[in-house]
């Protein structure tokens, strides 16, 4: 894809794995991939996710912990005739924003670090709080029974797509359309698309 | 992950299969996973999409054709004391459908099989139509240019998560929080519940 769409700001890229509710994490054994989606949380350049102590993907990770992630913010679909009068299906496309993470899952075990993780977890997925501080021996057992795994990034690319290649007529053309169409979404991708030209 | 939120009936795997804009795509190559977020669209058991002719997932197919992909459809989320007035954050979770995948991709170079494709990729993204039939030979020379991915499964899961192993009180509860908080995608939720709880 080209490098137009290619963003290094890190508050940028922070704001997307931020805001996502879920990614979705590939390993591999012996030349089988796996992917499989699950809630996160960052932690300054880190990844971390939670789950059953012995699953697939926890015994995958034990033989080869390479890992990538992926996290998509999915905006408008953007027709073909949206950007185009003559007819063909070619101009059709989907505008989002997208984080690409490469690096080695690492099995947390200490309580201290785990309890950091559910903390930021919570605090991202439930902000408005209502639960005891993961400090709180009532969760011994609990984090006992839960293993913990951080991803290291080696690589993080993002990429945000919102026309930012296409000339004048034809980005002010997708802009009328998706008024005209005006979903919620729409809305959300006109904004990013002005922010973008702007050089925000 | 429960039994309870095993789905097996195709017309529901298929309508989270034909609702989803993206799914992401899991490949490797010498132990190293890459996952790939991407437009796709099903045709009978197959997931097919497209890309450029040369890019990095193409060449990593080529090398190892063994792929997994993942599509969620993400409902709400759940807070702890939604379902629970212990004051924990263990209850807190995310409801969810999601399918998975894994099978082998399979390069199309077949004129008319990448035509059929692109015909179904734009039925299910711009429903709206507005646009040349691909059998139009003003197509020719972009689906020259134009890689297409067969992905044909070997397996396909799909779970719904959406608090049926729950027993009633707890159950009850979430549905009041959800009405409470009252969003769009609360409201979904919990027609979902209410859905599965009458067996459909």
């Amino acid at each position: 894809m080209k490098k137009i769409f290619h963003i290094t700001d890190k508050n940028m890229i922070n704001a997307v794995l931020d805001k996502a509710e879920y990614g979705t994490l590939a390993v591999c054994n012996e030349n089988i991939p796996y992917a499989v989606p699950l809630n996160f949380v960052r932690i300054e350049e880190n990844i971390y996710f939670h789950g059953a102590l012995k699953n697939k993907k926890m015994k995958m990770i034990e033989q080869n912990p390479h890992a990538s992630f992926s996290v998509v913010e999915s905006y408008s679909i953007i027709a073909s005739f949206f950007s185009s009068s003559d007819g063909l299906a070619c101009p059709a496309t989907h505008f989002f924003k997208s984080v690409s993470i490469d690096g080695v899952a690492k099995v947390v075990q200490n309580r201290e670090e785990k309890a950091m993780m559910f903390e930021a977890m919570m605090q991202k997925l439930q902000p408005e709080g209502g639960y005891k501080s993961f400090n709180d021996e009532a969760y011994d057992k609990a984090l006992g029974a839960t293993a913990v795994v951080k991803i290291v990034p080696s690589s993080m690319t993002c990429k945000f797509k919102f026309g930012q290649h296409l000339d004048k007529e034809r980005f002010d053309m997708i802009l009328e359309h998706l008024k005209e169409r005006n979903t919620e979404i729409d809305n959300e991708t006109i904004e990013m698309m002005k922010g973008l030209k702007d050089g925000i």
